[in-house]
């Protein structure tokens, strides 16, 4: 039987995603908690690869195997067996062809930025703690030209052995609400630390220290000529889109 | 010289506001940060005493003693020597009279709770995870009866030694948004624990768990009459009222 479930997490004290000898992951511990439930430690597969420190309010995997539990009561049992930073919202059973990564149409992330002149102490484990104004009209007439169909390899961490770095930008929306910015990213995929360097990037221009336009520096293709990339914690997986339907 | 310090902090790692020996707490670390640029240890008085786990959006504090820093610069000065869930917001100086505790004319607590069916790893810091639907209704209704000047002894933690425990609620305000209740009480001073009563309390009567009226159990005087006392870690000093001025 294969599982879909909806999860949320605090990545803080995660190495991410992806199963790594001797760290603390978020897959090996969805593993951990399966495996007491399931007949044989199941394979547990993910919608995306999250770095470490970075937090999910929706992400997805599915797992395969046997369990006596009932899938209306697996999200309660799971959750029992889970650490408190990681819970298991809803799940499903699903067809054998899904795959939460290949059969997923987009993904949307949001990425916050805590402005308050002063760090924020009650935020400061979930956002950027730039604590400097920035000019966000400039920088939504900034965001414009990463909405499309680009070749974003300057917003990519250099090392990654991606071959094709085109991607589509559905949408890149700025959100100011008291002292936070909340940047929405939603695209068809999305290059290793590709909404990181696009943050990073935009707050140069929110701090009028750019040198080339958005368009220049995808045009170039070149990682250096785009911005620093943000900090994990201020990063969240929100939404995955599957189907027809939006997650 | 007489400094008036708004602060805020996390207090998930601290034992409440008020130095005991061998425990970290919030006015310890701010007497330890101030000692650094102070000519000797400072005074630090504080507005409240939080417990233990109890956060602050706005807390307020003196500290006196003499120091090279200008003020307008004393807020980054300490902010670099604290900490980082503790954050000096604002220094200005005050009159000699000026109390933190004895000068303020009320407070506002927000009280957090989640309605989530399962517990969310990104508030669980900061939030009562109940995990159960309410009927906000009813609690609205019920916390009417709170508003005004009552003896509020059946809402004060057993061994308290306060004499006097007649207070003012000036309001008591609910507000919901999207899975989370948010509990906003204002009075002209607090039992201890009450805020924390006053939410067990009203959680009851959201389940429909309540056996006797608001009004009927502030009658009794009793604690025992009272609902449980909600964790600590929902809880957050919002707002101090000093003068005219409402902070």
């Amino acid at each position: 039987m294969k599982y879909l479930l909806n999860i949320s997490y605090d990545g803080t004290n995660y190495h991410g995603w992806q199963v790594q000898p001797g760290c603390s992951t978020i897959q090996g511990s969805l593993q951990d908690a399966c495996e007491r439930i399931f007949t044989s430690r199941p394979a547990v597969t993910g919608c995306s690869r999250t770095d470490s420190g970075v937090h999910a309010f929706n992400f997805y995997c599915t797992a395969e195997g046997v369990t006596s539990v009932p899938v209306d009561k697996l999200a309660t049992a799971l959750n029992t067996l889970l650490p408190d930073d990681i819970t298991v919202k809803s799940v499903r059973v699903v067809d054998d062809s899904f795959h939460p990564r290949y059969s997923c149409n987009g993904k949307e992330y949001m990425y916050d930025i805590c402005l308050s002149e002063h760090r924020e102490p009650l935020t400061s484990r979930y956002s950027w703690q730039l604590c400097r104004e920035l000019d966000v009209n400039r920088m939504e007439r900034a965001s414009e030209s990463f909405v499309g169909k680009h070749d974003f390899s300057a917003f990519c961490a250099s090392g990654s052995s991606v071959v094709d770095t085109v991607r589509t930008v559905f949408e890149l929306r700025i959100e100011k609400s008291d002292k936070h910015l909340h940047i929405y990213v939603s695209a068809d995929g999305f290059l290793y630390n590709m909404v990181r360097i696009i943050v990073g990037t935009l707050v140069d221009v929110g701090l009028h220290r750019d040198t080339m336009t958005i368009k220049e520096i995808l045009d170039s293709k070149d990682r250096n000529n785009a911005g620093r990339t943000a900090p994990a914690n201020g990063l969240f997986l929100n939404r995955v889109f599957y189907g027809s339907e939006h997650h």
